[in-house]
C-alpha cells in the first residue's frame, strides 16, 4: 500500500513575469510581507530582481524539528536556484559570470530592523573575478566581497561564533589609517582586496574555519541563520512590546542581486508615497548615490532629500528620468494596495530595480489623516483634491485605537513653545511633545522605569540598534544625532506614537562622560530637556505641555474645533457612531468626570465607584466615624452625615448626564483602606474623633485580612452593614427625586451590587434596596424608574448568571476582578512573576491590561448567554479596564454586550474599536 | 372561556381502614414523616386516633405570601373536620360530648423538639363540662382545660405576646402551696378549676384579649403558629448544624385526642424496636401511667422502663396485655418498614393507641450495628438468630458518613477507666468518650468555642430545652440531672452523635453560684469532667482517651480485630468497596501517614504536600538558604542539600504504598511562609546563616504581599525559579530508582505542578520535568513510568481544561483554591461574614466544608469533560478537603471522576459514600 505522498511547496519562485510567479500578495501568512509583495510585483510587471522565497512553513518546521530543515526543501531549493540562473543566465559561483543574490528575511508582519540580511552571497574567492571582469569595476568586486563577508561574518556565524561587525571595522580603520584614507571610497581596488584578505584572517580566527568558498554552502548556512534569528531575544522582545503573536516564522527571500553601488549612476533609496510622520499626501524618501541599501538603514552616512534627486549635479538627465519613473511607479503601487506604500529601489546604472514595497508605517496622526483623505478624497488642510481609494468603511478599518489615542496626546502649550529658543532643530521622526530627563544607556533607562515607572526620560544616542529597544520603549523621547527619517529609532519610534528627533548633528554627544554640548551649553545626564516631534525643535528645561486640539474643542473650546486634528477626529467618530452596534459609556466618580465623558460621546456612566466620594473633605470622618461605631445606632448616625454629601455628588452626575443611564456601585473596597495605617495618622485619628487611640488600632487590626482581595468587601459589607446599602440607596433615589423635581432632568438609576456570587445575596440586598426606595419614593410621591442589578466579577456569578438573572435586571462585567479570580492573580502582587511570564512567553500580554479572551472571556460568553436564557432582554455591559481596550472592545461586540465602559480619555477609541467590530 | 381551575389538595383524612384514608409513608414530602405514617398506620389497621394533615406545600405557601393561608385550604379543613365530626361522632367545642383534637407539626425530615405541639384542643368553658359529663372525671376535665390552656397560651400565642409556660407554672406553684399540694396530682377538682381561672387571667394580661371560645379560632390559631414555628430561630438553627435543606416546610397535624391521664388504666410512653445507642436488637421504651405524652419527652417525671410494664403493681392483667399488643405492633411495623422504629402510644383506660411511628434515630455505631444485623440476620455480639430484613445494598444504603465516622473516635483508656472511681452513674444517651470543663450555660458554651475553636467543654445542665442547641453543638459532651433517654437532651445529642449522660439524680448543680455537687465534692466552672456516654459513668478530671477498637485493629492489634465493633467496620467496608465504582486515595505527606491510610484501604495518594517536608530539622534552614541566594548558583548550592531529604522521605512513602500510585506536588506555598517574621527570630536567623539581618528583613520585606493567597505561589515559582522544579523531580525519580533497585517495587509517581491556569505554563513546566526525569533514568539506566499531570484549582484551568490536556496526563481537582477563586472568598478571612452569611440563609452551608455543587462543581464538570474531550482516558481526581465529605464524595462519582483523595482517617467514609453513589 506503499503511496506516494505529495510533497508539501515550502519555495515559490518570483520575477520575469505572471508566468514564471508562484505566489502574489494574499500569500502573506507563507511567504511573509517582503515576499508576497515582491511576487505581487512582479506580477505587475514591475522592475523587480528575481528570485524565490523560502516560506514561513519552512520556518516554522525548522524551529519545531530542532533546526533541521523540513523534508524536501532543500530539494525544492536547489531546483528554484536552477531555475533562476537559467533564467537570468548566471550561475552562482561561476567563476566567469556569477550570480549574486541577497538573502534577506520577511514575516508576515513586518519588523523592521529586527532580521537580518546578508547581500552579495555567490562572492567566493574564484566567482569575484567574474564579477569584476563583467562589471568592469575591479574595485566594485572587492568593496562587494568584504561587505559580504563582513555580514556574513557577522550575521550569519556571528551567533555561534562571537564574530561581530566590529571585528571587521577594526581591520577597515587600520587599513583607512595605513593608506590615510577618510572615507570607505577613499581606498583603491588593490587596498580593498589587501581588506579582504584580512577579513578571512579575522573571519578564520573567530570562526575556527576558513570562510566558505562553496556558494551553495553560503545559501544554506544564511538561510539557516534567518531562521535562528527569528527566536534571537531581540526578535522576541519585538515582539513583545508590539503585541505580535500567531506567526509562523520569517519567510527567507533569496534575491538576484542589484547594485547601487557600482558608481555616479548607481544609488539606493527609501520612499513613502504620503508623509508617514504628519500624514501630508506628498512622495518623500531619501537616497544615497553609489551606497548599498544597508547604508541608507543603518543611518551611517546622512541621506539626501529624494525631492533632490532630478537635480543631481551629475548625470542630471539620468537621475531625473529615474526619479520620474520612480514616482510613477509608486503612484501605481499606492493605487494598486489602497494604501501609502514604504518602498526600497535601486538605480543600477541608470535602471530602477524595486527591492521591496509595503504598506507604510506611520504615525497615529499620519494614519487617521490617510484614512480620512483616502476616504473623502480632499486634503484636511488645504481642501486639495487627491485620489479617493477607500470608502468610510474601509478607511476605518484602518485606523487603530493606538492611533486615535495620539491625537489625545499633550503638546506643548503653544504660547510657552512659541517664547522658548530651541537649543537645536533636526528631522521630526515622531510626532507629539516628549519632556524627560536625559539619559544616554537603552539599559540605564529601562532600570530607572523598573524602579520607578512614573520617571519619565529622553534617551539621547548617536544612533539605535535593536538592541536598544527596551529603552527605547522605556522613554518618553528619544534623539539621535545621525540618521535620517527611515534610520532605526525614527522607523521604530513612529511604529509606537513615539516622539522622536533624528540625525541632530549639532549635538556633540560625549557617552563616556555622560554629558551633551549643543550651542556651547553642556548638559549632564538627569537634565532636562523638551522634544516637539512634529517640529523637530530641541529645549533645554521642562516646556509645559498643553492638551491636544481633540481634548481642548471637547472641553468646548470654539477655535479648536477648527483645527485639523479635530476636524480629523470627527470625521472618525462620526464614522464610528455610524458603524457601530454597542454603546459606549464612560466610568466616572465626579460630576466633572461625566461632564468630560459626555463630551468625548459617552452614552452613559457605566460605573460610579461611590467609595472614591468618601475620600474627601470631612466625609473622610463619618465613614471612619461608622467604621469604629459598636452599634447599628451609632452607624446609623454616622451615615446620616453622609447621606447629603453622597445625595449631592448624585445630582451633579445625574444632571451632567442629562437622563443617559447612569450606574452606581454601592461601596466595594474591604473597610481597613480607609482606616489610618502609621502610628502617627492614627494618633491624629483618635485626637479627631475624640476617642482612645487603642480603639482606633483594635479596629485596624481587627479589620486586618490575609488576602483583602478575597475578604470582607462589596457586598458582603452590606450584608453584615445593611444599613450601609440603605443609606447609599436613600441618596441615590433622593437625588433622582430633587433632579427630577427642580431640573426636570428623568434619570434611570442602575443600582449596582458589586461581588455577588449567589443568587441568594443578592435576593438578599435587592429586597432592602428596593424597600428602601420605595419608601423614599412614596415619601416624595414621584415615580423615578430604576433598575437594580449586580456585578459580574466572581466566576461563581458568571456560572450560575441564569439564577442570578433572576433578580438581577443588568450585569455589568468587572473584568478587573474577575481576571484575578479566573487566573487566581492578584494585580498588586503579579509583579513577582509577570516579567518572567511574559519573558518566557507563558503570556503573551498581560491580562490585565488586554482582556484573555478563551478564560475570562468565556465566563464573560457564559455569563451573557445564561443571563439572558432567564431575562432575554437583560442588559450587559463591561466597566473593566478592559472596556478601553480596543481589542477587548471588539471581543465585547461578539460575546453580545449592549455596551462598554471606560475612561472618558478612552471613550473616543472605544468608539472606534466598537464600530471596527461591527464592520 | 372563564374555567373553573380544579382546586389543589391541602388537607388530607387519615383513619378509620383504608376507605377514609388519603396518603400513605410515600406522601411524605407533602404530609411530613409523622403525617404520612398516621396515614400508612391507618392504611394497615392499626389503631391509630383519626385526623387529618394539613400539607407542607400550606406551609410553603403561607411562609412566602405574608402569613396568609393557600387559596381554598381553609375550606378544605373544614370539611375534613367535618368528616371527623361525622366519623367520630362528637363535635368540635360541642358542650355535650365535644371532640378534642391534638395539633402537631411534622416536617418530612424528623426535627426533635423542635417544632410545637398543642393538646386537648377544642376545650371551652362550656364544652368542658360536656367533657367531664362524659370521661365522668371532673379531675380530668379542668386537668385537661388548663393543660391546654397553657399549651395554647405558650405555645400559639408566646411568640407574639411574649407568655411563656412558666407564667403558668407560677400560678401552679401559687395553687399547690395555697393548699398545701407536694405534687400537681394532689390537686382536687375543685382547685384545678380554681386554676383554669387564674391560667385565663394569666392569658387574658400577657395577650390583651380573652381565652378564645371559639375552637374554629383555637384551631386556625394553632395551624398558622405552627406554620410560623418553620422559621423561628430555634428551627433554624437545628437545620443549619443538621444541614437540612430542599423541605418546602412542616405539615400539621390534626388529632383525635386520646388520654393517657385519665386514671390508673391510661398511660402514655415512647418505645424503640432496637437500642438506639448500643443498636442492640431488644426492643426498649419508657412509660408513665396517668400522664399525657408530654411529660415523658419533656424529662419531668422520670419514667419506668418498657420491660416493666407487665409487672404493673395494679390492673396487672390489663397492663401485661397493653404491653403484648404493643410489641406485637411495633414488630410488625419494624417488618413493614424495614426500619428499626421509634413509636409513641397511649393507652386510654386500657385500649392502646398509637399516636406516632417513625424510623428511629439512632447513634452511628447503632446505625452500623442495625445494618449488619438486618443484612446477615445475625447478632454480631451473641450470633443469635435475628429477622434477615434488608439486602446488603439496602443495609449499605442506611449509614451515613457520620455513622462512621463515630466508630473512628477515641474512647477511654480500657485500663485507667477500670482504675478509676466513677463520680457518678446515669442514662447512657449518646455514646463514645467526651472530656472537658464544666460549663452551665448554653450561651456560654457557644461564645467560649467561638473565642478557642480548641476548647474542650462538658455542658451540665438539669435539662436541655430546644434554645441550648449551639450550646449543645459547641460542647463535647452533656450531663443532666433530669430525664430519660428520650428526653430533648439524649434525642438530640444522639443524632448527632454526641456524648450524653442523661437523668443524673444525684448531680445537685447550682446555675446561680456555678458549681456542683456530688458525692460529697463540690466541682465549679471550668473544673474537669470525663464522661463514657456508652456506659454512663462520669469521671472527676481530664481521663486519657484511647483509639476505638477500628483505628486500633487496623493499625495492627490483633485483639482488637475480633473486637465486634471492627467486625461491623469490616462488614461495611467490604460492602463499599464491591459497589463502589471510583477509587479512594489519601493525602499523606509522610511514611507514617502513608501507613496509615493503606491500612484504612487507601489505594495510593492522591496528593503528597512537598512543603511539608521542608520544615522539620535542618531543612528550614536549607530551604532559608535557598531563599536568600541571589544567584542561581547559590540557589542551587541551597537545594542541593535539600534533595537526600527529599529523596529519602519520597522512598518511605513509595515503600509503604507498595506500587500504588503516588501523586507528588510540587512546591506550592509562598516562599515567606518559610520565614519568621518577629525580630527575635529574623535575628536568629540571621546569625544562624551568618548574614547580615538587613538581608533577612530585606527579603522578607520583598516577599510580602498584598494577597498571598493570589501570588507567587504554586508553578509561578517554579518558573521563576526552574531549579526548585529540577530538585523535586530529581529527588521524586532517583527516589523511584532506588526502591526499585532495593526493594524490587515498581512505583509510578505521578508529578503534580500546582496551581496552573494556562497551557503555556504546564509546557513549560513539563518540559523541565521530563528533561530532569529522563536524565535521571538513562544515568541509572532504569525505567520508572512516569506521569506529569497538574491541579486544576485555578477557574482558567477548568475553563481551558481542553487545552491544558493536550500536555497533562492527570488532573488532581484542587477543590479548596477552586473554592476561593470561584467564591472570591479567602478561607483566612470568611470569618467576617460566614455567620452572617449562614444567619442569614444566604448560604446553606460552609462551602470550604462541602463542595458547592451548581458553581465549583459545575467547573468540575467542566474540567473532566473538556479534559477528556482531549485525552479520553484521562485520570482525574480530586484532593481537596471536600475528598472526605460525603455529599461531595457522591457529587465526584457522578461527575465522573477516577478518584477521591482524603485525609487517611476519613478514607472508609469516603469509602462507604463512593459505594451509596453507585447505588
Amino acid at each position: 500500500m506503499a503511496t506516494k505522498k505529495t510533497q508539501k511547496q515550502y519555495v515559490y519562485f518570483y520575477g520575469f513575469g505572471k508566468e514564471n510567479t508562484e505566489g502574489d500578495s494574499s500569500y502573506k501568512a507563507i511567504l511573509g510581507g517582503k515576499g508576497s509583495n515582491l511576487a505581487e510585483m512582479a506580477n505587475a510587471n514591475l522592475p523587480v530582481p528575481p528570485g524565490f522565497t523560502v516560506s514561513t512553513e519552512a520556518c516554522a518546521y525548522y524551529s519545531s524539528h530542532n533546526a533541521s530543515y523540513a523534508p524536501g526543501m532543500e530539494a525544492q531549493m536547489k531546483a528554484q536556484l536552477k531555475k533562476l540562473e537559467k533564467l537570468t543566465g548566471k550561475k552562482l559561483g561561476d567563476p566567469k559570470d556569477p550570480l549574486l543574490v541577497s538573502v534577506r528575511s520577511g514575516a508576515a508582519v513586518s519588523m523592521p530592523g529586527m532580521m537580518d540580511t546578508v547581500l552579495n552571497l555567490g562572492l567566493t574567492d574564484k566567482s569575484v573575478l567574474g564579477f569584476i571582469k563583467n562589471s568592469g569595476s575591479e574595485r566594485a568586486g572587492w568593496d562587494c566581497y568584504r561587505r559580504f563577508i563582513d555580514m556574513f561574518g557577522d550575521v550569519v556565524m556571528g551567533p555561534t561564533s562571537g564574530l561581530t561587525h566590529e571585528d571587521f571595522e577594526h581591520e577597515l580603520e587600520a587599513i583607512k589609517n595605513k593608506y590615510g584614507a577618510k572615507e570607505d571610497t577613499d581606498l583603491t581596488a588593490e587596498q580593498l582586496k589587501e581588506l579582504v584578505g584580512r577579513y578571512k584572517l579575522v573571519y578564520r580566527n573567530k570562526v575556527k574555519k576558513p570562510f566558505p568558498q562553496d556558494p551553495w554552502e553560503q545559501l544554506s548556512l544564511s538561510v539557516q541563520a534567518v531562521f535562528s534569528s527569528w527566536n534571537c531575544e531581540r526578535a522576541i522582545k519585538y515582539r513583545q512590546i508590539n503585541k505580535i503573536t500567531g506567526l509562523l516564522g520569517t519567510a527567507v527571500n533569496v534575491c538576484t542581486m542589484v547594485f547601487g553601488n557600482m558608481g555616479s549612476e548607481c544609488g539606493t533609496g527609501v520612499a513613502f508615497t504620503r508623509d508617514g510622520s504628519s500624514g501630508t499626501a506628498k512622495p518623500m524618501g531619501e537616497y544615497l548615490i553609489n551606497a548599498q541599501g544597508e547604508d541608507v538603514v543603518a543611518g551611517i552616512r546622512t541621506p539626501k532629500n529624494l525631492d533632490d534627486m532630478p537635480n543631481e549635479p551629475e548625470n542630471t538627465a539620468m537621475w531625473k528620468k529615474a526619479h520620474k519613473d520612480l514616482l510613477t511607479i509608486m503612484r501605481k503601487l499606492e493605487r494598486h494596495y489602497k494604501y501609502p506604500q514604504d518602498v526600497e529601489f535601486t538605480v543600477e546604472n541608470g535602471k530602477l530595480w524595486m527591492l521591496q514595497t509595503r504598506n507604510a508605517k506611520r504615525t497615529g496622526l499620519a494614519g487617521i489623516r490617510w484614512a480620512v483623505e483616502m476616504a473623502t478624497g480632499k486634503d484636511v488642510e488645504t481642501g486639495d483634491k487627491l485620489p479617493k481609494l477607500l470608502t468610510n468603511k474601509k478607511a476605518l478599518a484602518t485606523i487603530t485605537g493606538d492611533d486615535l489615542e495620539q491625537l489625545l496626546f499633550p503638546i506643548f502649550d503653544i504660547k510657552t513653545e512659541a517664547e522658548s529658543t530651541p537649543l537645536l532643530n533636526a528631522l521630526p521622526a515622531g510626532p507629539g511633545a516628549a519632556v524627560g530627563k536625559i539619559v544616554f544607556e537603552a539599559k540605564d533607562a529601562e532600570e530607572m522605569i523598573k524602579a520607578n515607572p512614573e520617571e519619565r526620560l529622553i534617551l539621547v544616542r548617536q544612533d539605535t540598534s535593536p538592541e536598544d529597544v527596551g529603552g527605547m520603549w522605556a522613554a518618553k523621547g528619544i534623539l539621535t544625532s545621525t540618521g535620517g527619517m527611515t534610520s532605526h529609532a525614527a522607523v521604530v519610534a513612529r511604529g509606537w506614537g513615539k516622539c522622536c528627533i533624528c540625525g541632530a548633528s549639532d549635538l556633540k554627544i560625549n557617552a563616556a562622560k555622560k554629558e551633551i554640548k549643543v550651542s556651547g551649553k553642556t548638559l549632564k545626564e538627569g537634565d532636562w530637556l523638551s522634544l516637539n516631534g512634529s517640529t523637530g525643535n530641541v529645549y533645554e528645561g521642562e516646556l509645559p505641555t498643553m492638551d491636544s486640539p481633540v481634548v481642548t474643542a471637547v472641553a468646548g473650546n470654539a477655535a479648536a474645533k477648527k483645527h485639523p486634528i479635530y476636524k480629523m477626529y470627527k470625521h472618525v467618530s462620526d464614522w464610528a457612531d455610524q458603524y457601530r452596534t454597542i454603546d459606549v459609556r464612560a466610568n466616572a466618580d465626579s460630576p466633572a468626570d461625566a461632564k468630560m465623558a459626555r463630551a468625548f460621546g459617552a452614552e452613559g456612566i457605566g460605573l460610579c465607584r461611590t467609595e472614591h466620594m468618601f475620600f474627601e473633605g470631612e466625609r473622610i470622618w463619618d465613614i471612619r466615624s461608622f467604621i469604629l461605631a459598636d452599634s447599628k445606632a451609632s452607624r446609623e448616625k454616622a451615615l446620616k452625615k453622609l447621606l447629603p454629601h453622597q445625595r449631592k455628588d448624585f445630582e451633579g452626575l445625574f444632571r451632567a448626564m442629562k437622563g443617559l443611564p447612569v450606574t452606581v456601585r454601592l461601596l466595594d473596597p474591604p473597610l481597613h483602606e480607609f482606616l489610618p495605617h502609621s502610628d502617627k495618622d492614627q494618633k491624629f485619628m483618635a485626637e479627631h474623633l475624640g476617642v482612645e487611640l487603642d480603639l482606633v488600632k483594635a479596629r485596624v487590626s481587627e479589620l486586618h485580612e490575609s488576602n483583602p482581595m478575597l475578604g470582607h468587601r462589596g457586598c458582603r459589607l452590606s450584608v453584615t452593614f445593611p444599613e450601609l446599602c440603605v443609606m447609599q440607596t436613600r441618596a441615590i433615589i433622593e437625588a433622582a427625586c430633587n433632579v427630577l423635581k427642580r431640573s426636570k432632568i428623568t434619570t434611570e438609576p442602575e443600582i449596582m451590587i458589586p461581588l455577588v456570587g449567589t443568587k441568594a445575596e443578592i435576593d438578599y440586598l435587592e429586597k432592602i434596596v428596593r424597600a428602601t426606595a420605595e419608601e423614599v419614593l412614596e415619601k416624595r410621591g414621584v415615580k423615578v424608574p430604576y433598575k437594580v442589578g449586580t456585578m459580574i466579577e466572581i466566576p461563581r456569578a458568571a456560572l450560575t448568571a441564569d439564577e442570578i438573572a433572576e433578580t438581577a435586571e443588568f450585569f455589568s462585567f468587572g473584568t478587573n476582578d474577575l481576571t484575578q479570580l479566573t487566573y487566581g492573580y492578584s494585580r498588586d502582587d503579579i509583579g513577582a512573576f509577570l516579567p518572567d511570564y511574559l519573558n518566557e512567553k507563558i503570556l503573551d500580554v498581560d491580562p490585565f491590561q488586554s482582556l484573555d479572551q478563551s478564560g475570562v472571556g468565556q465566563l464573560v460568553q457564559m455569563g451573557v448567554q445564561k443571563g439572558r436564557s432567564t431575562r432575554p432582554n437583560l442588559k450587559c455591559g463591561i466597566c473593566g479596564e478592559h472596556g478601553g481596550d480596543p481589542a477587548s472592545v471588539k471581543f465585547c461586540v461578539k460575546a453580545g454586550l449592549n455596551y462598554v465602559s471606560c475612561s472618558p480619555y478612552r471613550v473616543p477609541i472605544a468608539r472606534v474599536a466598537a464600530a471596527q467590530a461591527a464592520l
